[in-house]
């Protein structure tokens, strides 16, 4: 089974609702009216030591990230973070002062960074470390992932960095370089390593351009598969390969990979993709704080690549 | 090192705040304020098969039981439930539609009864069952962990069942019965079972008592160790020993237990427990759905069972 079988037995299962409850299962998060024009948004996003947490990432730069890819969810519905709470694992490993104060000053600093307090979690032993953040936020104008026809598909500032960082951890995981020679790739593509180490979620940008988008997601699984939550697009290569830095063009060169599978495929990136009809009006908005880059539009039917069909790309847990 | 120890460093670590947070990681849930007079209130509660989770409980049971366990700290701020969100660790035994569907229904179904619906989750493959529940309230009155010099102390229903039922349970899983004995006991003592297999959180009662209590919690870990959150109190065995079921009392008879003991270490028992100093009129509200006893009174210094020093009691967990 995979997790989109899952989630679709899931989503037959779960029959009861009501009249508060505007948004379930379908999106970055949930959207619950509480008064009139006032929005709770609420998402989870789970961490497991052996899937999701490379094990170069130190416990500070753990509690960075698991805050970030929740309030990411926060800031790609244009709300604004309210409180994070973390409910944890640990086994024997973990369950020492030293671990404890570095991962939760991560979390710290980064509730800091998103105004966004950690208010709350649960703590538990268990035999594998693993760390389930809830992020909650709110606002008057929930961005869904949707598009208009003719909109712009947008994109915040590069994509490509963490695919890159992750082929150099698994070379390492898997013998194939030394730790030296590790370190090395780190020093030669520190902004590839920064963005893997710490990514960071798009906050302030979700709240400037809210009024002026129609849909909006964050690439949490590539942009491959995030794409598709807009139904009908036409996509172009030479559009996305303006998101792809320097850095990345001259990685895929050196170790003999195709760019644009890379950044269909480079998750956990926690940029904004978004659809909109006010492209000059946005990018005026966030021009101080993030590049933004269009990469296609919505179409009335169908999903292409430079005329092809789209195939596809992004992540999905298997069992 | 004990989940106290881990809270303690935990809560020196976690630094920033801002205004919206009126509770942090000190009560059953956080609390922010929304708007005026409107507060969110939000918990999480994780469950591990290994930890949490008894084996003989079916999926349907574990669904039920991880939303009620979420949302008895609702219940006990005397919120409203909103919503429930679950991310979930599966591993290759639970990935199959048979479990995954089971689960689920048992969520919807308690959902339905607390009227409060599932809106969203994780899926993620990992080496053991681990479920996080997320569940979220409003109130324009959030109810602490305290009570006033004077007030009573109450607990709705009863108390003793959970500890009971485990007790069986354990006596299974290390061989000291058979499965068969096991399900005689069942037969003989089914309420005790019961409350261990479908535990109700006591949100009617919550809502209904809001205004006319001065603290409340949820019996999650044991009355001995909850009734320390009300700081400086005297309780009395006679009047404990009201809130313990006949089923119980034989049950501690036959298997040679101190059925106070029994009480005081008995969690997951999801009832409430709460201050006031109008015990008749918070009587009158609920006697249609629960009955309540007062065990206690809220005193000026000190902690007192049967004039003695109370020595505490509830589950603690250690690594």
């Amino acid at each position: 089974m995979n997790e989109i079988e899952i989630i679709e037995i899931i989503k037959k299962t779960l029959k009861f609702s009501n009249k508060n409850i505007i948004k379930g299962i379908d999106d970055d998060c949930a959207v619950i009216k509480i008064d009139e024009n006032l929005y709770l948004v609420a998402t989870t996003d789970m961490m497991i030591k052996k899937t999701h947490i490379p094990s170069i990432l130190t416990p500070y730069e753990i509690g960075g990230r698991i805050l970030t890819a929740n309030v990411s969810d926060i800031a790609s519905m244009g709300a604004k973070p309210l409180a994070f709470l973390l409910s944890i694992s640990l086994s024997k490993n973990e369950a020492n002062e030293d671990f404890i104060k570095e991962l939760y000053s991560g979390l710290d600093d980064f509730a800091k960074l998103y105004d966004c307090p950690v208010v709350g979690g649960d703590t538990n032993s268990g035999d594998e470390l693993v760390l389930s953040g809830i992020a909650l936020g709110i606002t008057d104008n929930p961005i869904y992932r949707r598009g208009e026809i003719g909109d712009d598909i947008c994109v915040t500032n590069d994509l490509g960095r963490v695919y890159c960082a992750l082929t150099l951890y698994f070379m390492l995981k898997n013998n194939k370089i030394s730790y030296k020679e590790f370190e090395k790739y780190c020093q030669k593509y520190p902004k590839i390593i920064e963005k893997l180490r710490k990514p960071i979620a798009r906050v302030k940008e979700g709240l400037l351009i809210n009024k002026f988008i129609n849909g909006c997601c964050d690439i949490s699984d590539g942009l491959g598969k995030e794409i598709t939550y807009f139904k009908n697009f036409e996509i172009y290569s030479d559009k996305i390969f303006k998101l792809i830095p320097e850095d990345v063009i001259e990685f895929c060169e050196e170790f003999n990979l195709d760019p644009l599978k890379v950044v269909l495929n480079s998750g956990e990136e926690f940029e904004l993709l978004f659809t909109t009809s006010k492209f000059n009006k946005v990018k005026s908005l966030i021009d101080d704080f993030s590049n933004i880059y269009k990469i296609g539009k919505v179409i009335e039917d169908g999903q292409f690549i430079d005329g092809e069909k789209f195939c596809g790309g992004g992540y999905v847990h298997k069992w």
